[in-house]
């Protein structure tokens, strides 16, 4: 565990069904990750340490998933200089739109990579994509996906074509 | 400026025109404060710091001003039990509704009393209210505040009924 | 309960739900509070009679929850120099956003101290640090609180690092 | 003055300038009317002492503009069986989507006649029609300014149809 | 029927669990009404037939429900001088601010006095206040049901006194 | 097949409930159409190349429906100078305002004709609208279709009056 | 002008500026069309029977602007079965978003192809496209216009390749 | 040039003054880039080439800023395994909440690391977090500039408890 390269936090463990695809993700390119329940709020000395000594430990990208007036991303971006990756949780309220607000608007000298609203998926691509600028190993297994995502479209698109489309709705509803 | 009750914090100096009108507030009711430039993002320890200490220092009751994701007030709050008022600051993009999200979506355990999108003169008025709690001459000083609020209004309702709409718009844009 | 520090109010017994969250934290942190049905809009004499009584009966902190076009708070705090916490309840249509502006955009001069959107637990916390800038007991409970809050998230921390995400989803589905 | 039909009120006289047009328009349609700043926040004694009093005095219709959390039409409405139309003011940071929200999402049983943001021309126009339910000289006014109104469009459109989109806009720069 | 003071029109029948609240108030101020399906896109002919011969038939007041791009209020207020009273719907994807846009922002010169979403219980009591401007009895009953509304919270707030939340709580879900 | 006039393409087979129903209104326009799966981002090359290509295989409309960060539409219309035709999916967190923006705010130069969010079928119809321009049959076909839409609400209409609302709610829960 | 193919009809001589944009490339692309002030609320017949007469007229496309509650898009829609396209206006209070909600929220049967907030000049290019389904030389123009398109991004970009970014800036302020 | 490690796209040359921020913040950081105009709409055989190539050509990270319809980043994403970070750009109508959404809301499989609106400088530096995960230099650059940062925050409240509030916005306004 501590050849981790990606460090995954999220601020509460309601946020974990959705940051579990980040680490499926992260399993499927074979990258060394951790996951850890830190929250910039209700425990701050935690998180700002965890980030502080993240760099130290070896991590490389850091993934940050957090809801409503979602700072945890931020608080780990101001005191790391590690490219950190936020994940806006979908919220009961307003749908993840303050979530979003609270990750993206950051002001200068400090980003945070945003990805979509509960796109955890997407920021273990993100984090492959910044590990695979050095590693060849990884950007072919990135470009594998990128083949087997095309031809996920043509499989379902043929399958379609075969089928018409109230077959296939039926065959979807089995 | 060592016996201050109130801190007034804010995340930038651009925030400062808008602040103002907290100080302004705060020196009407006769209330010591101090005011202090500190960052979430851009200096984190030194914003922490502030907050950590400002209980042990005196203070009663902080004000954080911050634009777009604006973290200074959870992130202050996060490491203090005193009441933190949080001024959510206008942006240029999105007219403070990121800032007024970031803000007031706190979550459970962590709370930051938000006022309006730049109302700082009011979150300088809840700083009095909080602290007339045990002080009766700060409570006799909201009530007069309060009345003279009620007589301006009755002042330009009768000076609008003397004038008629035409001559009153006339010399407010003298 | 005529001792009590904090007036709970809610502009419908629909809010009690969502307002019964505010009521259980004040009773953890041992702060006496009565709890009042009054409607700005269709019971409006009885709540003004209710807020321009309450610091005389020796209310220190109102709490007020109300949805849509949520002018609970705003009706209070226009009566009365105690300090307001509005909790803006969600909508079925809106999401609660049209309850959030219609409490937080209070003008200059009338505050109200607005928190997340179904956030009563957190107007009770809020009350209490109003409450704990004279007393210091009730401080120490804050801290405490706070103490473990981080407990709680480190635990659920510990908790993931020994069952790993597959184990504590399906723990969590129990 | 005493034999206003229409009560014009506002929260502020920054909002005079909108709601001059609601003077003009109801003047066009020779309606009595009388104009009052009275402030649901600022002075609610006088407030709601002008509401209840409304229909006493021989108004049958209330007019309220206000901006931000616009409470104004509501409090008048509360306390009130007279029809009370509400002016959303525009606002510097939402745009007045604050007061359209905070205006017209009042809950069952008390309703406010919302217009347009700033439309304080349409809360005139909807005040006549109201009046005019029982004055056919005021419905034949109102038939009349319709037929105006398409004749202004017809003209605009014969207007144009002579000189073409250049010429007309050069005109209109004049 | 031919004798109905309101005419209360949807766009479709999907509207009709909504706006049967609306008769069903009516009913209660013994308004008499009619009610009718009318699209504003799919049958605009009947549409405008039935706003242009409304007030000839004695109408005095018209109620319109419609959602999404809801022109079905705009458009009766365009051939009538009657007051119309807007519904906006809620809506699947938009929550109804779809609705409420494209109700409320009508043009200088024809107003639609829009209410809260899905709000067609205070469609009907605006329709009553209405006519009550020339009607004591129904002014009577209006100032009768003000009294029950207020009398109803005040009974929940007692009811609240005497059971305590969690007994109200238990109760409410029996 | 590739007699198709209307090329139909969605980005996920997600998407096919709701694009269904513009197959199902093409069908009773008798337009032949076609129906693809292709991704603007996971199948990009075989997005370009249907685009590419659509124009000289027959094709004279296209519809793409994508939901999101919604780029389908654009993409192709950015490589074709067939009309394209946007539909805008509902998705789980914005409720489609997001497919929306991505589809309807195109620059300069290159079009979407966007219909409502989920609106599959009125994509259909405005592909029908477009080629009726040169083919009467369709057009007779356009406007008995517009008849039947005013058939129907007459229908539903007479139907309202002859139960009344109760009756008529309660035969739509049979 | 009785040869028009395409009618641009406009709710307000305000609209014609943006509106402006359409007509000259409309006569870039040698589109022989008309331009109309025809309002759906304050002109209601005129609009009514300019759509009607529209198709008989020779008429093959509508492109119609408006702003707030923008009916006339679909007004024109339910009355033709020629297909229209609708020009959301910006507007001062909420930018536009009204505007569009109105527009592109079209119920089932009545589509509006509604391009961007203020998307004049593509609305004309949709109407060409939609013209040139059956007209090879225009289809031409439009693959040329395409293909200027391209060339003017590859000049600007060749240009900051040879200036850098500073001197092109300085060269786009003179 | 052509040992560019990071390209820079814009959709327009418009965009170029908040990209030009981009490009001074790289500088600032010592990391050669390139600098092109490509769009996805008008010139997408340009960018598509351009991303294919980016990676061979030695580019490790791109940036892409562009507004409304923000497809730009999307569309580079699609086509490329390198990491993109996308900036979406203030629009007139809709503030950037456009291009935000069609920027960040990407599908699963092809993320866009989305900075905030406007905010081509943050964009910069996380360009710079990505190459510094494998470049200690890099690396140092960033904590320098870091501290930095925090310096400058410090400077400005050292300033400011020296000068005042009043005297600090005076010499502002110099």
């Amino acid at each position: 565990m501590n050849l981790a390269h990606v460090g995954m936090v999220m601020g509460s463990d309601s946020d974990l069904p959705v940051m579990a695809q980040a680490a499926a993700m992260l399993e499927r390119f074979q990258i060394p990750y951790e996951v850890k329940i830190l929250s910039a709020h209700r425990s701050p000395d935690a998180a700002l340490d965890y980030a502080r000594k993240a760099a130290g430990r070896g991590l490389k990208v850091l993934i940050a998933g957090a809801g409503g007036a979602a700072h945890l991303a931020g608080v780990l971006a101001a005191v790391t200089t590690l490219p950190v990756i936020g994940v806006p949780i979908k919220t009961a309220a307003l749908g993840g739109v303050d979530s979003l607000y609270a990750m993206v608007q950051m002001p200068k000298g400090i980003p945070v990579a945003t990805v979509a609203i509960d796109g955890a998926a997407n920021a273990a691509i993100l984090a492959a994509q910044i590990l695979a600028v050095h590693d060849p190993q990884l950007k072919a297994r990135l470009a594998a996906y990128k083949e087997e995502l095309a031809r996920e479209v043509a499989a379902r698109d043929a399958k379609l074509a075969q089928l018409g489309i109230e077959a296939y709705l039926r065959e979807g509803k089995k």
